[in-house]
């Protein structure tokens, strides 16, 4: 029962994943610590080819968990709506709920050591969150880069397998959706449109 | 080298956590999953008495995981400002940096059974994901609520150690600061003037 309401809201489109991608500013990879618990790093990062990139210091903790076990995972979401529950009852708190895009990646990390592909991950990082440029492009053959391409480190998750759940009230009865789509209406939050929009698209 | 950069930016300050906690929508939830994986799963959560709860369905994936391996973390950011290298290089891409408040605990996941613990967790995650109130409160002796609190899964973390860190520009120079604090100022989004106020403080 649990699986299939789960079902509903699974995806593979892979638009959507470059989407949440390049949305999301922050992005969690998961470890596991010399005590065999869970260690999550929040970071900035890009997607390329559907594998996870970001950067840190080439002998740091990052590097030490990876380098004894390579077993990753990574995780990114776009939250878009708060569903406050009197939208569908006056009374019970129980309909809160949240639409969001999620991704869940499961693979291994690794250290990038070709300074070519170090410069495009970094460079790609670039046009992600500066996109408005001010900044020498990051390439192997500009002299400023030299050094610092040298020290940084840059990691990679490659992606053995992802889950990725859209939600956006497929679950929810169509009487209970419209009072949904009216308070996002009303309520007109930058991402609510989005959300109706979603909606939309996502409930068939 | 790393480690005492690293140093500056630690902090223990009971009022931080909280505050993390309460502006956060989203955590992030560690396990190690059956295949020996980090497993990361984001959450709406709350923290009482600087514990982790939020709820799920009770014989779901966490419940399983924690059941197999209670060794979990969790991990609860708040992004506040991402500084252009513009602001300290016209050249180089390299003083790109993310100012951030953010939280990570290491502790044992299990299962909440008591049921007035139950609907004193679900009641604090109402007041803080809907603060406006409409509905009524959640406690046991609703009649409402008595079949949703014998249902749902309440899951606690609970914290054995954390590390926070407050990244405000304390590794970076008197002369390197200014342009990065004009550049806030200028750019005047939602939260610059409060990294502002974070970077004054927590200079020195």
């Amino acid at each position: 029962m649990t699986a299939m309401r789960r079902q509903e809201f699974l995806s593979d489109n892979l638009e959507e994943f470059e989407e949440i991608c390049q949305r999301a500013h922050l992005g969690y990879l998961g470890l596991i610590d010399s005590r065999d618990y869970p260690r999550i790093v929040p970071l900035n990062f890009i997607q390329l080819d559907h594998n996870i990139y970001f950067h840190g210091a080439q002998e740091g903790e990052k590097f030490e968990l990876m380098s004894a076990n390579p077993k990753a995972s990574f995780s990114v979401d776009l939250p878009f709506a708060f569903i406050p529950s009197y939208w569908q009852s006056k009374q019970s708190a129980e309909p809160t709920s949240y639409f969001f895009k999620s991704l869940h990646i499961r693979g291994k990390g690794s250290l990038v050591t070709d300074t070519s592909k170090k410069a495009e991950v970094l460079q790609a990082m670039m046009k992600k969150y500066q996109p408005e440029g001010g900044y020498a492009k990051i390439e192997t053959s500009n002299p400023i880069y030299r050094k610092p391409l040298e020290k940084v480190g840059v990691f990679e998750v490659f992606n053995e397998e992802f889950t990725m759940k859209l939600k956006f009230g497929q679950n929810i009865s169509d009487r209970l959706i419209e009072p949904i789509i009216a308070g996002l209406q009303e309520r007109g939050l930058p991402m609510d449109l989005e959300t109706i929009a979603n909606i939309r698209k996502y409930r068939q």
